[in-house]
């Protein structure tokens, strides 16, 4: 998938991951073609004033921020800033842009990459320095058309995690403290993974509200004359999306990738024995790529002849593809082939003559697997809790905890002190928009502890360590 | 198309550009796969170190590098460029993947931003610091592999020149001097640009030759269980290929785009009448727009009530739509639409019944007449000299010319000097591959000038002021 690079923090995307991403890409592509709105490309650079001009937004990114001082020999005149996210590319030109009610609303999005300069861990797709991603700006003229914006866009993260990834999420919205810099709210998709016990923010989509438009002066002239101020929305999923199905699925062996993703889908593999029909079995394996080619299954053969079967198993095993297509003796005699999941490794033997269908089915099952299996490892991780003690309890047994949430950025932070420890301090994924009903009154924190918090507990809040 | 940007040589491309962008990149993009090329990414940063190790490449290049020396307020521990191209980025990791003869070929392809941070004449397209491109890289056991991929590229970007943005192109190899640096040898596509009488290299097909392999110690044990060194190809085109389409095809009125690549092929302009049945009229239009949509046409209504129909010929043309459709209470009572073309202004008066065959007949009309127009204005601008005396006498005249060429350095350099003038200095554009046949012995330069080349006239050169 990957391959480390020599500067720390970048990594080389190889053929096996980009292909991924271009599966994704081409799905949210077409789903944002049909909301109207349109791709564009802003420059990587951004001079410092633009940058600088929205201070809440600039604090959050600003230790992150790479500059450019010099070309060839020649210091330049002004240091000039790679973009960390666009906001402040775009938003002076949405100013310029924007002057009547029939301008509204501007939708555009680009894909491209961006640099963070982060110097704590980095981690190959999750934690990189440079990274790829697509970055969505609009502006409405109202908050509901904005509000029904953000709330469109997550439903698409939802679908690329859970029909494309095959990784249960949830949607929610994130905490004062953790939304993005500058915005109105944030919602997320979050995703959780088991090995670690630890929650992941999966995509975001920010309604930023009007701070921007205020900083930028994006004002226009609505129906009835009056100025006005447009309501703006950002929202992006990146690289990392592929960084979590690593993480959720794969296993001992090494890489498990859903077959909707696989840019493999079958990998072939001859089973020549010492005196069999080793031409048969050849021309037998091509037949089959054929067939599934034809089917629209992505197939490949491992014809290579200074490999063993056994080594090519574990080769492919190792690399994730879902399915593996044996064709031995037996297989070519009884004009059937073999067909072993990488999932669960389970073994069929399918007739020729059902091969397209058999295989179609048995993709689907494994992509239904993955998720089914991840989910239920992810739903024994949630644990409700209503007391101070049970969080801790929780926290300490990894789990994801839904607790009572007043969402004051102050406890939040208090929260955070109280349970710095070995395994970091808890912090919040996000209030779920599906969550059980709280009863008027809830709390769950003791007394002694932040007793000077009046907080309403509105929502339940999922917490990891 | 493009916004200009805060920044100088840096560009906003509008959705209006970034869509003519993908349409050649879904084209582009599928045929190479078929070719069995693969997309990857590879870093934005390449350290100092491995930027230098090729010195030929990096002298061409080193002038232009952008340099980032700060993270936040803190200093790099060592100063990190700006990809201006991938060939340092990427060798090192040939290097490493590539074992024996089973690891070849190895083809990899990225679309990607990189940076030149050039001083002279920004130009939106032509000459831009960041621009988009897609770079191919490859590497093959033997030079006639390289050698074969170096033509099937070149001839991919003709077709996106010729069959998608309709213009001529030549196809050559570059002079010694002109090629790429570090390279074997150079083929380009050459186009050309009436109004300015300037060649402009549309894209290039680079045999990088063994040079990078030697410095990047790319090596592989062939088929007989030698050590062997790879040979190599590299290949990009970027989005100069939208300058040029709008500098061959635009005229007084604006931009004229052609029908392939246009993102609105269609504008519908409904023309309403003070007493005429506006309703009936705004009908046709949408019932002309779900037609021409469901026929696979690019169509849109412009229906906006606060611009009058001339107002909207005028925007549409500007903008270049290849086709309008005007409705007004005549077409409406005849059952008919009027289709004006952007090209030529020529009317026609279409049934509704036939509307999809007719449209797309002038579509494709319009795209032929575009190339065609284009190519007899290259073809009248060409001439063919044998004298030093026609040369310089075509070059006043702005003409391209085609001269009798010894491919050496020197020389080029010498009629660079003696050339210079208002017009700057000559420059040769390429030897094109299909040529008229040069007699034995052809000499065009007179005695006294240059009288200490001793060089055979191998080919004929395209040269331009």
């Amino acid at each position: 998938m990957i391959e480390y690079y020599d500067i720390s923090g970048c990594y080389i995307l190889r053929p096996w991951a980009i292909s991924i991403w271009e599966t994704m890409q081409v799905f949210f592509d077409a789903e944002i073609k049909k909301m109207k709105i349109k791709n564009c490309y802003f420059p990587l650079f951004v001079s410092p004033g633009v940058l600088q001009r929205e201070k809440d937004h600039i604090e959050g990114f600003a230790p992150e921020v790479a500059w450019v001082t010099k070309s060839g020999e020649s210091d330049l005149e002004v240091p000039i800033a790679i973009r960390p996210t666009s906001e402040t590319v775009m938003y002076p030109y949405y100013s310029k842009w924007i002057r009547g009610h029939r301008d509204l609303p501007l939708k555009l999005n680009q894909w491209c990459n961006v640099v963070r300069w982060e110097f704590s861990h980095p981690t190959p797709f999750i934690r990189s320095r440079e990274f790829l991603w697509q970055e969505g700006h609009t502006a409405f003229a109202t908050k509901d058309e904005a509000d029904t914006e953000v709330l469109e866009i997550l439903e698409l993260y939802r679908r690329i995690y859970e029909e494309y990834l095959a990784i249960p999420v949830i949607k929610g919205k994130k905490s004062e403290m953790e939304k993005f810099a500058g915005g109105l709210y944030t919602t997320s998709v979050e995703a959780f993974i088991p090995n670690t016990g630890r929650g992941i923010q999966g995509a975001t989509s920010h309604c930023l509200g009007q701070n921007f438009a205020k900083m930028f002066e994006i004002n226009f002239e609505n129906d009835k004359g009056e100025k006005a101020m447009v309501w703006q929305n950002s929202w992006a999923y990146s690289t990392r999306t592929i960084g979590v199905m690593v993480m959720v699925h794969g296993d001992d062996k090494g890489l498990v990738l859903p077959p909707k993703v696989a840019s493999v889908q079958v990998i072939i593999v001859p089973v020549p024995y010492k005196d069999a029909d080793t031409q048969g079995i050849f021309d037998a394996c091509s037949a089959t790529l054929d067939t599934l080619t034809d089917a629209g299954i992505r197939a490949e053969v491992d014809s290579r002849d200074n490999y063993s079967p056994g080594w090519k198993y574990s080769h492919w095993e190792m690399k994730g593809v879902p399915l593996r297509i044996e064709i031995g003796p037996k297989d070519l005699a009884n004009n059937q082939v073999r067909a072993v999941r990488r999932d669960n490794s389970a073994k069929k033997d399918i007739p020729r003559d059902s091969l397209v269908e058999q295989v179609k089915e048995l993709l689907e099952s494994i992509q239904q697997s993955l998720f089914d299996a991840a989910k239920v490892k992810r739903d024994t991780c949630i644990q409700v809790i209503n007391t101070w003690e049970e969080f801790t309890e929780a926290l300490s047994q990894k789990k994801m905890i839904l607790a009572p949430w007043c969402d004051e950025e102050e406890v939040e932070k208090d929260v955070k002190t109280r349970t710095k420890g070995e395994m970091g301090a808890a912090k919040t994924l996000c209030s779920p928009f599906d969550q059980p009903a709280l009863p008027e009154g809830t709390k769950f924190l003791s007394k002694s502890f932040l007793s000077n918090v009046i907080g309403q507990f509105v929502s339940n809040a999922f917490w990891f360590p």
